[in-house]
C-alpha cells in the first residue's frame, strides 16, 4: 500500500474537518432508531413538494433548453435580480453587479476566505461559531481569535481589546465574521442598538465584516420581531458589510443556492475564484428557486417556518423541562434552530455524547464551536429537524444519558 | 469609493481567470444573433427532459423527504454504489470508499489542486490544456510546466525532460494532469499504446497522474473505438492515478455532479476540503442523475450522443473546407466536441476573434489554452452546442471575418 502523504500540501495535511458534517455522516449511516438534535438540518415537512413539482415539470417540458445547460458563473440573472429584491425587504440595498449565487452560503464562507485570508492573517469570530465557518478559515490557514458574547450577542469592548491584542503581536487582522441574527450555535439574537456600533467599530479599525445571515426570517413571533433582524448590512455607509445568506433555511438546503452580496471590485473576484471552483452552482436549482422566488411560494412560507419551529422551540423546552430539570440551563432561543444549553458541574460535552449515542439520541459537543478549546460543558440540541413526537422521544433519552 | 485591494490574500490578488468562462459571459450577455462555437457546451438538443421530467415528478410526489435536504458530503450513496458500475465499464475496478461525488470535475480540480499543491509545487500538464485545470492549479499557486503533445498525445520523451528540467531547478514534481480522450482543446486521443508506459513512468519518476475523462465515451464510431479510450486509471497497478470524471457530457452539465476516483486515504482529504468548500453537491441533482443511471436513460443517450457529435463534426469540416478551404489545418476529431485549427501564416488568435465577433461568430483563441504564452497561431473550435444549420452559418462567418 502506498503512502500518500509527501503529495500532500501544508493546506492538506491539515486540513480542518466540521464536527457538523461528521454528525451528519453518523446519522446517514445509523442503521438504529436514532434521534437526531446534531446537524441543522430543516424540517422536511414543510418542504413545498407540490409547488416544487409544479415548478420543475413546467422546466423540463423541452422549451427551456437552458434549464439543464452551463450558465454564467455569476449566477442566473433572473435569480440575482430576485435576491435584489429580497435584499431590499431586509432593508438592504443591492445591485446585481454587488451579488453572487454561491453553491450555498458555505461557498461564500470559502470564496472569501481564500480571496481575502492569507495564512496567519487573523480572523475574529464570535466565541462559539458555525464550525464550517471555522473550518473554512482555517483551511485558508487564518489564525482565529474567539471574542466573548453575552446574551445580547458579541461584545464590543472584548472584540476591540482582541483586536489590540492581536495588533500588539502583529498580526494582520482582516476580517470579523459574525451571525447577528439567532446565531449558530448560541441562538442568540445581537442587540438593535449594538449592530450599528459594530459597523462603526469595523470602519474605526479599518476591518471588513462578514455578516453570515441565514436564519433571519426565522424570527418567533412571540419572542422577536422582524424588526430586530435588520442585517448590519443595511447600516453600513462605507461598504464594510459582505453579507451572506441562503434558500437553504427558507426553501430547502438539497438546492445549494446562496449568494454573496458586496462591494463589486471584490464580487468580481470572488466570482473569478469561483470560476476555477465549480465553474457555475447548478443550473436547474437555480431556476427551481428563481421559480419558487416568483411565483410566491417563499414569502408564502416563511410565516409557516417561523410558526413551526416556534412550536419545535415549544416541545423541547417542555421536555427538557419535565425530563431533565435543571440539570440542564439554557436562554430560550427567540428564532433559529438551536437550544444551546450548559451542563452541569461533573459533565463533559464528549463524554455525554457517547453515552446519549448509546440511548439513541445525538447532539453537537458545544466545544466543537469554541476555537479556543473551551465550551466542554455545553452542548447544542437543534430542534428543526425532528418531528414534535420525536423531539419528546428523544429528550427523555438525553435524560435517560444523562442519569448516570 | 473605497478600495479594497487591501484586504486581499496574495491568492485574492494574482486570481487566474478561464478564457472559456469569460467566453460564456459574453454569449450569456450577446444580444445578437451570435453563434457560438467557444465553451463546449454539450448539445441540448439530445437532453432527455421527458425522462427527467418523469424522474423529477416522481423525486418530488412528497414520500422521499431526503431528496432536498442535506446530505452527506461524500455523496449520495445509491449514486456512488452506481459510479461503481460505470467504473466496471470503462475497465475501472472502484469500491465505494475510492469515491467522491464533486459539483461538477471541476470541483474535483480543485479539490485536488489544494490538498496536493504547496505553492510554488510544478505541475506537469499538455500543452495546451483546459483552462479550466490551468486556472484550478494556478490558484493553488503551482508553477505549470507544459509538455508537448505529438498527433499520438503527450510525448514522454518531452515528459521526462521537463520532469528533469525541473528536479535540475530544485522543484518538487508533484502530479501531472493529462486528458487522455478528445483532448481539450485539441480533440487528441492519446495512443492506447502510450498510456501503460505514461503510468510506468509516473512510478519511476514517483509523481502521481490526474486524469481527466469527461469525453471517453464520446467516440466517433467511424474512426475510434470504445477499446482505445481505455482509462490510465484501468492500467495503474501501483495507484499513481486519480481519475475524474462527470455526468456534463453523458447527461447534462446542469446538474454539477462529476466525481473523483483515488486512494481512499486521500479521497478521505478530498472530503474532508469539500466540508467547508460547499458542504455537499446538490441533492436533489445527485438523485435525479442516480435515476437516470438505474433508469438506464444515461447508457441509451450514449450512442445518440456519438452520432450526433460526429455528424456535428462533419458538419463542421465540410463547412470549413467549402468555405474557408487551406486557410485551416487541423486534424479531424475522433471523439469529443471540438476542432483544433492551425491560422495562415499573418493570422493571430486574438486579433481574428475581435474581427469574429464583429462577423457574429465566436470561438477560443488557443493561446488561451498554453501554459507557455504560445499557441496564438490556434483557435479551438466547439461543434457540439450549436444546431447543424449554425455551425454552417458561423463558419460562412468566420470565412468572411479571415478575408481581411
Amino acid at each position: 500500500m502506498m503512502d500518500y502523504d509527501r503529495f500532500l500540501s501544508s493546506t492538506g495535511r491539515q486540513l480542518a474537518e466540521s464536527a457538523i458534517r461528521r454528525m451528519g455522516t453518523v446519522v446517514a449511516r445509523s442503521t438504529t432508531d436514532l434521534v437526531s438534535f446534531a446537524p441543522g438540518y430543516p424540517a422536511p415537512e414543510l418542504f413545498p413538494w407540490s409547488e416544487l413539482r409544479d415548478i420543475s415539470a413546467a422546466l423540463m417540458n423541452g422549451t427551456h433548453p437552458d434549464a439543464l445547460q452551463y450558465g454564467p458563473t455569476r449566477g442566473y440573472e433572473p435569480l440575482l435580480e430576485a435576491i435584489v429584491g429580497i435584499s431590499a425587504e431586509r432593508g438592504i440595498t443591492a445591485s446585481a453587479n454587488e451579488l453572487l449565487i454561491t453553491s450555498g452560503s458555505q461557498q461564500g464562507i470559502d470564496l472569501i476566505a481564500r480571496v481575502m485570508v492569507s495564512p496567519g492573517d487573523v480572523v475574529l469570530v464570535e466565541l462559539p461559531t458555525f464550525t464550517g465557518g471555522i473550518a473554512a478559515f482555517r483551511n485558508a490557514q487564518a489564525e482565529l481569535v474567539g471574542v466573548r458574547q453575552d446574551a445580547s450577542g458579541i461584545s464590543i469592548d472584548a472584540l476591540d481589546e482582541a483586536w489590540q491584542r492581536a495588533r500588539r503581536a502583529g498580526k494582520s487582522v482582516k476580517l470579523l465574521y459574525v451571525i447577528p441574527n439567532f446565531q449558530n450555535p448560541t441562538g442568540v439574537l445581537l442587540d438593535l442598538g449594538r449592530r450599528p456600533q459594530i459597523v462603526e467599530w469595523a470602519s474605526r479599525r479599518d476591518i471588513l465584516i462578514v455578516e453570515d445571515d441565514p436564519y433571519g426570517s426565522l424570527y418567533f413571533e412571540d419572542a422577536a420581531s422582524e424588526r430586530e433582524t435588520l442585517p448590519l448590512r443595511a447600516q453600513d455607509p462605507d461598504g464594510r458589510v459582505l453579507y451572506l445568506s441562503t434558500f437553504s433555511k427558507t426553501l430547502a438546503p438539497g438546492f445549494r443556492v446562496g449568494w454573496v452580496h458586496a462591494p463589486p471590485s471584490l464580487v468580481d473576484r470572488f466570482e473569478t475564484a469561483k470560476q476555477s471552483t465549480d465553474l457555475t452552482s447548478g443550473i436547474l436549482d437555480q431556476r427551481l428557486v428563481y421559480e419558487a422566488v416568483r411565483q410566491g411560494v417563499v414569502r408564502a412560507l416563511a410565516p409557516r417556518l417561523r410558526a413551526l419551529y416556534a412550536r419545535k422551540r415549544d416541545v423541547m423546552e417542555q421536555a427538557i423541562r419535565a425530563h431533565i430539570g435543571d440539570r440542564l440551563t439554557w436562554s430560550s432561543p427567540r428564532g433559529g434552530f438551536f437550544v444551546w444549553a450548559t451542563l452541569p458541574p461533573g459533565y463533559s460535552d464528549n463524554v455525554l455524547l457517547d453515552r446519549a449515542l448509546a440511548h439513541g439520541v445525538i447532539f453537537v459537543s458545544g466545544s466543537a464551536f469554541f476555537v479556543d478549546g473551551t465550551g466542554h460543558d455545553t452542548i447544542r440540541l437543534s430542534f428543526s429537524a425532528p418531528s414534535v413526537d420525536r423531539i419528546g422521544e428523544g429528550i427523555r433519552r438525553l435524560a435517560a444519558a444523562m442519569d448516570v
